[in-house]
């Protein structure tokens, strides 16, 4: 069967957060990612494949049309659409991850793999940082997706409406090796080039931050997801 | 002044290890980068930029010319060619990283970087791990690359002679939490699809692992960036 027009035009407007919003639809290619989520409390709305591979109506298509709707350089085998799951009640989580303003999707994808992981179920993320079914998101997230609660809310608001103690990682924030980690609370991670904004800054309990060990002239920081793999790993291990 | 053919041909051949090798040149991009390395011992060969920012010797060219010349899709200025060091005598070290074919630019970028913060010096490559001249490892690494060791060798050949115990992660190694972790020795991370490969195995004197949390029946492993962050943290903290 021929892939239609119509299929071709909304498969292009889901790399647009406004149509995944309007639509309440996502992307997710490959075979293993397809499967992950197929197997997950996820409702699929529809599959397209080259071959008939999954136990679930598919509509065969040409490697030519998977290239045309595909966003990879090099598609493999199958494309799905998702709908986006209705938000749930958020869990009486003992340790929670919250995001203020990461906006690289592999960083975003990477942590919700580490928040899978480390059996972190709750991860709160700031109105302004990237959004979990952008394709390239859920690419780096693989299946961890659909284990992970993931919800968008106003951090300050947030923040301020919480009653459990908060922790923001701060370059000069005290060394996560001495500090007493907290087994019930709110980790914050800031912004890629920002770290967390003042408005947070002054939500925050207490201030940790992961030391240099090497040449202390050097200007770089960590990046915001090998941080976070840092902290989630000082936290877990303590 | 305009950039000659000459030049543009020696700028796109760098982008290939067979060149960067034969002409013991590479590239790097961007102000920042650039000011790394001209503050390092690493040798300029020659330097293009749209304006005089730098106080060396500067071949000034359009913004035409640049994106012309660049790998980046946003180029930042300026482009420079610096000459790849003479391998020099290994250090004393007392803490060493090796890895076991690395092949993401991404990947190694981000474990030079980690090695730099966490006071790494030296980082040992097999033959097969990507070129850390490689413009995405370059980009990737930002100045560490000025600061960080490393040596290409056969990975199997120098294990076997070195005197160090070797440490290796594997997804059923002892538990980096728990287990007394090296502050001298070899740490061994894998490759990306495969992990650790069978003639370096058996020349690891202890597994270790990263216990995983969360939901175990999960399938994904953490990237070798990610593990790399989380062992060197656990090494270095306890």
């Amino acid at each position: 069967m021929s892939i239609t027009k119509n299929e071709i035009k909304l498969i292009k407007s889901l790399g647009q957060k406004k149509f995944r919003q309007q639509e309440e639809l996502f992307l997710v290619e490959g075979v293993k990612g397809i499967r992950e989520f197929l197997d997950s409390e996820f409702e699929l709305y529809q599959l397209f494949a080259t071959e008939a591979i999954f136990d679930v109506e598919t509509k065969l298509i040409s490697s030519k049309d998977l290239q045309r709707i595909s966003g990879l350089k090099s598609p493999n085998t199958a494309l799905a659409i998702f709908r986006i799951p209705k938000p749930k009640p958020e869990k009486e989580s003992s340790l929670i991850l919250a995001l203020d303003d990461v906006r690289d999707p592999g960083n975003l994808g990477t942590i919700i793999r580490l928040c899978d992981w480390f059996g972190i179920e709750t991860l709160v993320c700031s109105l302004e940082t990237v959004d979990c079914y952008n394709p390239k998101v859920v690419q780096a997230s693989m299946g961890s997706l659909t284990r992970v609660q993931i919800k968008y809310t106003d951090l300050e608001d947030y923040l301020k409406q919480s009653e459990l103690e908060t922790f923001g990682t701060f370059m000069d924030g005290s060394s996560i090796y001495s500090e007493a980690l907290p087994k019930k609370g709110i980790i914050v991670m800031g912004n890629e080039a920002n770290g967390i904004s003042p408005n947070i800054e002054r939500l925050i309990h207490k201030k940790i931050g992961i030391p240099r060990f090497g040449n202390l002239k050097a200007t770089e920081s960590l990046n915001v997801a090998t941080a976070t793999a840092i902290v989630l790993s000082a936290v877990k291990g303590q």
